[in-house]
């Protein structure tokens, strides 16, 4: 390993591929009227669902919005801003994490039979366990819109509550709104800045 | 494209690049001793920080614990299943979120200025951003350890609030601790099941 080797030239993972995840990807606020295929949606999940959560909870949910009619329900709870590139997206998805996540436990993770019982009277740390994973599969999700060769728009301002009630199971919380689609005409903002290294990461 | 494309064929991202991050890649629970440097730890810092958190707020935060005298502060406050594994990983990366991450609100979203300001009276709204954000870019991490050649092995079993006494400044809070390195003998256990698409994925 020479010791000019760029941060990338360290890394295992193909320039290509550091391109379309993260280095080139960018958050998308228009779209053009090309269909997002459920077959698309389909791969996405096939991807990421490998990806680890804290003893295969996988608390992760997802609702695609697609019909015109359930679009129609999103636009009023989401922030005024985000309302016209939601309309444009050909979907739009709603993150969400499931409080119950435990009820599925003996067959996630077979070898702690019964394990899931004791989340039965915490709900909190139920909701906290259920928040957590959710998020950390978010960032795994968004990765796989962009695996797909897709853009995401991820959205956090809209009506939490007002989007569960509408759109979820009781048992359902939302995280995130993400449009889905391909990028229209000026889709991006100037990227903004990342903070250094030296200021989020130190070794001890 | 065909209907008979396969998931994986519906995707951008080469099928390397898909075991590498996703299908092959494993969560190791033994190490070599090979080392891991700092500018691979850079590497991954370099590749992640591009992937999107809301508001760009990247409240993430990374402690490497590598010199022995820190391995020895940190392993007692882990669940005893974790010690030994973490003890033998040549780093061990604390992911923490800073609740006071919109200290840098006016230079990380400068369209924005004085933006940050509404969370000075709102702890409570903040710790919930920083948590949310800062578990999406733990995902984002956790990515970006096997994108460099890497093995993760996350960790949720640890006393949070010993960690973050230990470890960290009083703004940020712990999330996961993932040992990091290259996988010894015997490193994984049997594949755990996932959910079927058609338990997470619904379309409206």
């Amino acid at each position: 390993m020479s010791s000019t080797a760029t941060p990338s030239e360290l890394l295992e993972l193909s320039p290509d591929a550091q391109s379309l995840l993260f280095r080139e990807a960018r958050t998308a606020n228009t779209f053009t009227d090309e269909p997002v295929s459920d077959d698309q949606i389909r791969a996405i999940y096939d991807l990421v669902k490998w990806a680890p959560s804290a003893a295969n909870t996988q608390p992760l949910r997802v609702v695609i919005v697609r019909s015109p009619e359930a679009k129609e329900r999103l636009l009023p709870l989401l922030s005024e801003g985000n309302r016209a590139k939601t309309d444009a997206a050909p979907v739009t998805a709603i993150l969400a994490t499931d409080v119950r996540f435990f009820d599925h436990w003996d067959r996630l993770l077979p070898y702690k039979q019964g394990g899931g019982a004791s989340f039965e009277g915490a709900p909190e740390q139920a909701e906290g366990m259920a928040r957590f994973n959710g998020a950390l599969q978010a960032g795994y999700f968004l990765l796989g819109v962009r695996a797909a060769g897709l853009a995401a728009g991820p959205m956090a301002g809209f009506d939490k509550a007002a989007v569960d009630a509408e759109f979820l199971p009781d048992t359902q919380r939302s995280l995130l709104v993400v449009n889905i689609g391909h990028p229209g005409p000026e889709a991006w903002f100037d990227r903004l800045p990342r903070l250094e290294h030296d200021e989020v990461v130190t070794t001890v």
